[in-house]
């Protein structure tokens, strides 16, 4: 999402609408409400849209990037059940002036987010937009095992992958009209959805659920809070913070809001009983070279709370600026 | 395809941009350029995309007609495989006047024609747009033995279900300002993808060929043409018109151009050797109340040619004035 952009209030109830459903028939193991569904025999499905001057701006992405990032965010929902990608399915509507040459070029970056995933592009469809662009990115995947955002349980340690913040931190040097640090532009157009480390700590850990990090930290821990119904705890002191996002001349709070409430890390962030994970970290690190970080953990209650380094709860409030701008079934 | 408003040549280059493709990997039995693509596995999936003012208009339907029709659009792609319907997935963009209430009769409509087809809404996403409208109805279907475009053989006899043009006669009706027939109306609104009839059709007969009506007749047929390496020959007299359409007061030719040009027909489609679905015509038409129509032949060649009365080709140009406007892998 980009900084502002996100749906309001009104589109989480469409989003409830299309969620509430009658009971799944026997084919579908997980239906909606979760980063995808999962059908009976393991076939993982996620649609993800990405439509101009909603989820991104022309004028800070080449087309390439456009499509990247369409991809890789779809493709991190894959991540996000900790299953292996399969296909890619693109349906884009473009303005005519974009056609052809806008128009491939955005192809052409989503299929190398496909390639980069292992994934082929097996189809889609093509229409004329008389707005906006806009692309749904269809992925799917296959897992005998699919990791959930309901199964957190009380006592749980909560962990992310990597660094946070550095695409907001890239975001919010485009909007201010300045050139973004290349590290978080970077994260910015092309960010790496974690499949691999995914499908690798699920298999050499106990993962008791996982979700992507698309809405930010904060949102993206009330996901797990409110599937799993548990309370969580975040540390404020032991988030990873991205350099260019601690370095960010507006963040007196050390990057703290960008890390929690920006968004499009795309980093994992997975619930485990408690020293699993640690005992993974260091070949984990030293294999995908991205840390590991506890930042967290899951109690009785609901809720989401970030303690600062006192152990004071925060306001929340700075950091949900996104809340509800992800998410796919 | 709403009149006058198909993708054109610049929309087939991204289409065949899309579809041109690396070999498949291993897991993918049926790629891009078919109605819907086939995984290993024997999972079917197509994505639809239905766009505001390109696939639609908004004062010609109820908001419930609009998703509806999106939908059927879309199953439409699993009958065309003979393919069982499992579940659908929904990328909905709306603009911010249209939530919640247009949205969430869109949204209905869609669980609806879901619903007919027994298939789950399991997902999709939601986004505001900026501009129109646009669904992209994402189907998940399962088939042992996929029936495609490509396997038409010469001496093969074209066949249809039910009557055409009817669905064009509405477009026609509510582009001139005028009240479409009754029956031509509910075909427009409410198309009924042929499900239940194409593995009906698949079990009883050999079909060696099989596309759902959605381009019209003649550009239908020209994908199997082109699918399969072979020519068709239809005979107009043979083509089954729908009254509505054989009743247009522009219809100096009977309907004929509705029947052939006209598109989201959502009959079917198929080749089947000499003599196999005349076995099984009586007993379709018993079970289904619709007719099995033989309209034409394969042989060598390429291309698609329309006979008339008299045995002479008549001109394709106005049959053709939709190409291109379907069709998903």
């Amino acid at each position: 999402m980009v900084n502002g952009l996100g749906p309001g209030v009104e589109f989480d109830l469409i989003r409830r609408f299309l969620d509430d459903m009658p009971p799944l028939p026997d084919a579908v193991r997980v239906g909606a409400g979760d980063d995808a569904a999962v059908l009976r025999d393991g076939v993982v499905v996620s649609a993800d849209l990405s439509v101009e001057d909603v989820h991104f701006r022309r004028g800070w992405l080449e087309p390439e990037d456009i499509g990247y990032r369409a991809g890789a965010a779809a493709l991190s929902d894959l991540a996000a059940m900790a299953a292996e990608p399969v296909a890619v399915l693109a349906a884009v509507a473009f303005p005519p002036a974009d056609v052809p040459a806008v128009a491939e070029r955005v192809v052409r970056g989503l299929r190398e987010a496909a390639d980069a995933a292992g994934a082929a592009l097996i189809g889609g469809d093509v229409s004329r937009s008389p707005g906006p662009m806009v692309l749904d990115v269809v992925v799917l995947g296959r897992t005998e095992r699919p990791v959930l955002r309901s199964g957190v349980e009380p006592g749980d340690e909560i962990w992310v992958t990597g660094e946070l913040g550095g695409a907001a931190a890239a975001v919010a040097a485009l909007a201010a009209g300045q050139t973004p640090p290349v590290a978080a532009a970077r994260l910015f157009r092309r960010p790496s959805p974690r499949i691999r480390e995914a499908l690798w700590l699920a298999e050499h850990a106990v993962l008791h659920a996982l979700i992507d990090l698309s809405d930010g930290l904060a949102g993206d821990a009330s996901h797990l809070s409110a599937a799993s119904d548990v309370a969580i705890t975040l540390a404020a002191a032991d988030v990873p913070i991205h350099p260019d996002a601690a370095g960010d001349a507006d963040a007196a709070d050390g990057g703290l809001r960008l890390a929690l409430g920006g968004g499009e890390d795309y980093e994992l962030c997975m619930a485990a009983p408690p020293g699993s994970i640690q005992a993974v970290r260091e070949a984990f690190t030293e294999r995908f070279g991205l840390r590991l970080s506890r930042v967290g953990l899951a109690r009785q209650g609901s809720g989401v709370s970030v303690l600062d380094s006192q152990g004071r709860v925060m306001d929340m409030h700075a950091f949900r600026h996104f809340e509800g701008a992800g998410g796919t079934g």
